[in-house]
């Protein structure tokens, strides 16, 4: 057996190689390549995928867990190698009862419906996008149909992103919490706007940049394994453990963007510089799921980020750098602007009260579309409706509104609850986190996230990808994923500052 | 048959694709990785070289190629078909020949060498490194056995470097080249020597990299299909056609070294930017041998570079620059300047004049060794003895001598001659080009660079790789290699500049 291990290892290791390659063709494609570099670069990519899913998906790689999966059933099903086969076996029946007629038509149908959507979205025109949505849906119907019996339809889109987690599941925590956002936001529209109006003039670029660099070295990114570079859109991507990189982007007129997303991206990758060194060449060296890596991203961001405690340590170095734009900003006044809550129109700038209902309405829709129950014509105006429910503000057209993001077009079903499910396990983390460490408080408004980094290392990041989400999120806080956290975090948080 | 050769270039499409992934894993090695991503990118580099290696030396491609090889005597011989055809049935016998278990060897071998040099060459002891390069030496003398028989056992190493020629002819050109050289160099030393103190204090980078921006973009290097970044040695990688990137890096003290390093690489990837649309995906995608490439190199910087006329354009720009360092040096003694003439012992250093002479020695050592005709433990008097010859200087310790250059210790043996041939071709072909574009230099003085790149594109880059380097200069100079134009042009140009 223990040669088949090695054999099953070995193609695993080359997997995860090509995989990495993968990454750093993707990586340089948004950070430095000239545009003449495109044609060939599709081809690489190309080439390296197919290689990768033919040498994964082989039969020998099947006849080897076949025998694995027995195997690992006399170990410890903590081990490394049991989870490994373990999460290999889950994706192996995931790429392989899918026939390859299907991922090439799904390729062509998305890459066509991603085209017409950018046309769609600029030209405000849904109808134009509706056809494709409609195969893009009825697709993704078929795909789910590859892994019946299933107790929703959506279950197996969800798992490619949150392995083990089912719909019911997610339906039960959304349930309980959309309720209470929406009563909080109606208190919050209740009280005066906040003026931020300080955040939106003029930070020069390199400002922002030796700022952002000095707030993630403070929380322990680790430099000799990682860079920054400057990109369209951030991302963290990673070719091995000892070289996780992020991106940033400027826009001179709002800086407060520019930081958080450094914070945010700081997150994700010092999850993936904390896994074990033994998960090394394995696609176990990488997150638990979407949701627990945004998890991370958004605890920097958010709880440590656009906490009081850490701009009293940070504010005054800010100003240093800023002191035309914030010299007569108070530090009260400066938090408060950066924790505005006002009810917008985009996903992507909404504030920590308003951007789980984003994501809920999103969520509702396109299970409502699989399942049927929804056309997709009729999608502009139940958009408009919730929105108008949960939000209470209505896209003055569709651009703003329903065409907004690119998931649908790219075929991406199942991704969009994830965003609000790191939402609330950062905060369950959190609570843990500050029963450990009593005056974690205090070191934050020090400049000290060592011991934090440390917990997070132990508890979290050491797993990397071995555990289904629900059994980490169990297993490190004793409750699967629940609402009470951030529920409990929102309204202490904002009770304080709108004074509710 | 067509079916044959669709499949054929489908293989050689793909080992093409694994190559560039190769190419960008190696470059951002060297311009971006943090060093903690070294392990993985070990990985992952020889994961791709091993799938690379096993898909072009199949039975398939070996299969494939026997009845393309009989196919191809029915085309046009200078078809794209036909070269390619012909190229990869070389190659493919240069790569099925040797035995893995020899190639397995080799690396090993030349890795624990390379390592053992540098400690020889910190601690100037070269006894530490000579059982190591007699281990190098038996190996490359195996590696030539396996394509016996031949005339002459560096036959086979030439070959890898430049397709098609011999030892012999190499021999004769050096043979007549090396006492022209000697007694130039002679005549020279006679004379005063010129004063370049100027060159040696200290420039700033970010000028040294806008006036070598300002010079390469005249030139024609095309930035939409490639970039410039910085490193510890320049170098020049492509990823295709479309993405040609070349690096620079500064020593502040010696500004001329950046600049004609900077036109050095962008003379390499003009030749590779200008490569036929049609050889786009196949290994033909490259210059035709690595002469050939340095020929292209040379001629931007020494021909182009080096000239009076180039810098009638360019001083008054260079002083506006740097006003301080040069505004009191006069055009002529700054030509003077950067064309002086001083044997040195190390190669990288040496001068128009004196560099052929550096590599025709290391090509002599390098026979005579692989010959068994020089013992190893010999190798360090045999340096001396012909320094003192060739340069008339010798060196202080083997450091400083036998031990400065890395090629041997990596079992890189037939790539030296490749540097001076090279010098030999681009005067070979500058004479052509001033016989085709008779009012050259007076273009050149107005800095345009139009005409000159569109004839390397028509006569050399276009081609690629199709020709071997002998077949290529002939026919477009009317003769093969030959020593003659390059010792006119040393010449013309140091009489003078030195009054001979």
């Amino acid at each position: 057996m223990n040669q088949k291990l090695e054999k099953f290892k070995q193609i695993i290791a080359e997997v995860t190689d090509l995989g990495r390659a993968e990454a750093l063709l993707g990586w340089d494609q948004q950070v430095n390549m000239p545009k003449g570099g495109a044609e060939d670069r599709g081809n690489i990519l190309e080439t390296i995928a197919g290689i990768s899913h033919k040498k994964f998906t082989s039969s020998e790689t099947g006849e080897l867990l076949e025998d694995l999966k027995l195997y690992a059933e006399t170990l410890d099903p903590k081990s490394d190698d049991a989870c490994l086969i373990k999460r290999m076996a889950h994706d192996y029946e995931k790429r392989t009862k899918v026939p390859s007629k299907w991922v090439e038509e799904f390729a062509k149908v998305t890459t066509i419906s991603q085209g017409v959507w950018e046309e769609a979205k600029s030209e405000n025109k849904f109808t134009l996008f509706q056809p494709h949505l409609e195969k893009v849906m009825e697709l993704r119907r078929e795909y789910a149909d590859f892994f019946k019996p299933y107790d929703h339809v959506y279950d197996p889109l969800l798992d490619d992103f949150e392995p083990g987690l089912k719909t019911r599941e997610v339906q039960d925590i959304f349930g309980k919490l959309r309720p209470q956002q929406v009563e909080l936001l109606k208190a919050i529209a209740a009280k005066p706007m906040i003026d931020d109006s300080f955040l939106h003039i003029s930070y020069a670029d390199q400002g922002q940049w030796d700022f952002g660099v000095d707030v993630i070295t403070r929380f322990g990114y680790d430099w000799n394994r990682g860079r920054q570079d400057k990109s369209v859109h951030p991302f963290t991507t990673g070719f091995g453990i000892g070289d996780i990189r992020i991106t940033t982007r400027f826009d001179p007129d709002r800086a407060a963007s520019a930081l958080f997303s450094t914070m945010h991206e700081a997150g994700h990758a010092m999850y993936e510089q904390g896994v074990s060194e033994t998960l090394r060449r394995t696609p176990l060296a990488n997150g638990a799921s979407m949701a627990v890596h945004e998890s991370q991203s958004r605890m920097w961001e958010n709880l440590v980020g656009r906490s009081k405690v850490f701009w009293k340590f940070f504010y005054p170095r800010l100003v240093k750098i800023f002191p035309q734009q914030l010299g007569n900003v108070s530090m009260e006044n400066f938090y408060k602007g950066i924790n505005k809550v006002e009810p917008s129109l985009i996903r992507v700038e909404a504030d920590e009260a308003t951007y789980n209902l984003h994501v809920m309405l999103r969520l509702e829709l396109e299970i409502a579309l699989l399942e049927g129950t929804l056309k997709v014509k009729d999608l502009p105006e139940a958009w408009n409706t919730r929105m108008k429910e949960y939000l209470g503000v209505v896209p003055p057209n569709d651009r703003e509104g329903v065409l907004q993001d690119v998931h649908w077009s790219g075929g991406m079903i199942g991704y969009f609850p994830t965003y609000a499910l790191g939402n609330l396990v950062s905060a369950q983390l959190w609570e843990k986190i500050n029963q450990d460490i009593p005056n974690l408080e205090s070191q934050i408004e020090q400049g000290k996230f060592d011991e934090l980094l440390g917990w997070l290392h132990t508890k979290i990041h050491c797993h990397g990808a071995k555990f289904e989400p629900q059994t980490l999120v169990k297993e490190v806080t004793g409750s699967i994923i629940t609402p009470e956290p951030y529920m409990r975090y929102l309204k202490s948080k904002y009770s304080e500052i709108y004074n509710l």
